[in-house]
Formats: C-alpha cells, structure tokens, sequence
C-alpha cells in the first residue's frame, strides 16, 4: 500500500480556506483517491474539547505556554488516531491548518519562543510533515474585510479574532517566512483573486507536484 | 514582602496524602502564615477541565505525549495564575502532586523520555521547583490495600487507578530515586506508621528544614 499524501491548508483569517478545502476534496477523490478532511485545532472528539478550551473567553487568563501546549496537546491526538492511520491506509489527508499556523500565530503573532515551537514540533510529530503545503496568502485589509463580514453574519467572535490588526500582520509575515525558508514544500496562492482562479492554481500545482510524481 | 515556601506531597495512591496536608495546613497556619492548598493536575477551573480531559474513560487511545502535554498545560496555567501570585504576596503554598509525580507517574510508569518531561519542566517552570517536597511512601501491599478499599467506597475507578500492579512498583521506583537525587529537598516518610507518626514526622522535618531558616 502506498503512504497517502499529507495535504495541508494555511492562511489567515476571510482568505477562502473552507471553499477551497471543498473543492479540493473533489478533485483529490475524482483522482480515486480516498481523502479525509479534518481540521487543526480539533479532528477527534478529545481535540475538539481541547480547541473549546482554547477558544473560550474565561476570566482566568491564558498562559502563552499553556496556549502552546494544549495546541500540541490536541495535535498529539490527531496525528496518532486519525492522520497516521488514514496516510498508512493509503488516504489523502487535507488538513485545514496544521503546524505552520503555530509558528504563525503563536510564534509570529504572539512572540513565543521559536525554539519552544520546534522542540514541540519533534516531540509530538517525530519526522511527520505536509507533503504539500497550500499558503492562501491576501493582504490584511482583503482578509479581514471578508472576516469581519462572515463573523458579523455568525454573530461569533472568538478569543482569536478579537487581536489587534498588528496581530494578523505578523502572522502573515510569519507564514510568508516560512514559505520562503521551504518552498519545496508551500504553495503561495495569492489569494485576491476569485474563487475560481485560485482553485484553479492549486489544482495546477497540485498537478505538477504530487500527482505527477505518483504516476512516474 | 517575603516570599512564601512552597511544600509539594508526593506518593502512590492510599498512602494518606489527603489527611496529612489538612493537618500540615493547620500547623502551617499556626506559625502565623497565610496558606493554600491545592493540587496537580488542577487547581484552576481551567485546569481542572484539563483534569477531567486527562482522567475520563475514552474509547479514543490516549497518546502518551498527549497525556504529558495536557498535564504541563494544566500545570502552567495553575503556576501562573494561583502558584507564583501566592508565593509573591508570601503565602505558603501546599500542592498535592508537582511535577515529581509527572517524573514518577508518566516517566517511571509510562516509561516516557525523561529528556521530554525536564524539556517541559524549564518551559513552563522557568526555575520555579519546590522548597520541600515530602514523599509518603510505602510498599506497594499497603498503599494498594487502602487505595482499593477507597474506591470500592467510592464507587470510582479513574483510568489511572486502573493500571497494572508492575506501573505502581515502576512510579514507587521512581519516586525514591528522584529523592536521592535530590534530598536537600526531599524529606522521604515511611507512610506505614500510625497517621500521627506520620504527622510528627513532617511536622519534625519542616521545623528542621524550614520554619529554623525562615527565622534565622
């Protein structure tokens, strides 16, 4: 059986992810292949209850480390129940965020220690990686204009989404960052182009970096 | 302002650890100190959340470095938000389990890398350990006898109590080796004595140990 390939979706806040997740899942199967979707913070049922505790408003205040530790907490859980198993069955996995955005948000966005994040890193996922790494990369003022909108429609507004402006752009410098420092591995799509621009420049990477390889 | 001490009480389960902090809190309090008692994992509402998370039955396996993350994760937001605040303002502290029961309990019984829990211990402690921790200890028939006429009482079975008879000897093991390691702060009680021979043992040592330096 042929290990499945390691799909995952970052970005911030408003840049489409869910709408491309989709279609994305589509186009994996309509290769024939067996695809899961899951999602960071979260993917079973202890990791979900982690990402509760991460998102609530409380009174008693959040430790940055305590942040950081039930984030991999979480993924500790997800990588051994669903996404090793389902990549050792042969399945594509598409994960709407993944490690990257703890670098991105906890490292970029609120200064934790890089070096804490990377011991983690190996701790908890051993040599696990993405295959494939798909950056939707918009501007602040496209990206949370769109946030802004679908949240007022939810009425939601979580912890995350309250930071301040400065916040997001350091997050989004931080996954430029690491784009560059791996570009074997990301996929920047810029994502203030319509829907179906960007679904189609992440089917044509897709094209040439992973399902081409499968077939030689 | 002085700072308070900090006293940690370590052991296997039924070697009489809750009777002997209501009486040490006493005495405590008698030497004219502001105390608080509280306990690991926990101590927090968040952390007790954390708790239940760690202790209830799932048909999800529990990772192994899951489990050590989320105790670390209870055990930072219970550091910051309870344990630093009440030494500062020169309160004793009085903490039922610390991170020698992560040492002995994930690392003696789960045979996880020690290297992995001492990574957490600095990231989260900084160098925060306790002034004294005291160790009621005693042979795996005894402790083994009052825990399991406990819970028959009870009713409960938590996931840790459930654990096979060679994990209890292996966290004893582990246990009496961090004492020698470390017995400037350790003072190791031999639990089968009389609960009042306990009590004077303690009671003993914290006079020798900190009460005499305190008002030197």
């Amino acid at each position: 059986m042929t290990r499945g390939k390691f799909i995952t979706i970052e970005g911030g806040e408003g840049v489409g992810k869910s709408t491309q997740i989709g279609r994305l899942r589509d186009f994996v199967a309509g290769q024939g292949h067996e695809v899961i979707v899951t999602r960071e913070p979260g993917g079973t049922r202890r990791a979900e209850r982690i990402r509760e505790l991460l998102l609530e408003h409380s009174d008693e205040a959040m430790p940055s480390t305590c942040e950081l530790l039930l984030m991999f907490a979480a993924r500790a859980t997800h990588i051994e129940n669903v996404i090793r198993p389902a990549l050792a069955r042969g399945a594509w996995v598409i994960c709407d965020r993944f490690t990257d955005a703890t670098y991105a948000y906890q490292g970029g966005g609120r200064n934790l220690p890089i070096d804490n994040i990377s011991t983690l890193e190996t701790m908890v996922q051993g040599t696990l990686r993405p295959d494939i790494t798909l950056l939707l990369d918009a501007p602040l003022e496209v990206s949370a204009a769109r946030a802004n909108a679908r949240n007022a429609a939810a009425g939601t507004s979580d912890r995350f989404e309250q930071e301040r402006r400065d916040f997001f752009e350091r997050v989004r410098a931080a996954y430029l960052a690491r784009a560059r420092q791996e570009p074997e591995r990301f996929i920047v799509i810029d994502a203030t182009q319509s829907m179906d621009a960007v679904t189609a420049a992440i089917q044509h990477a897709l094209g040439e970096r992973l399902l081409n390889s499968s077939a030689s």
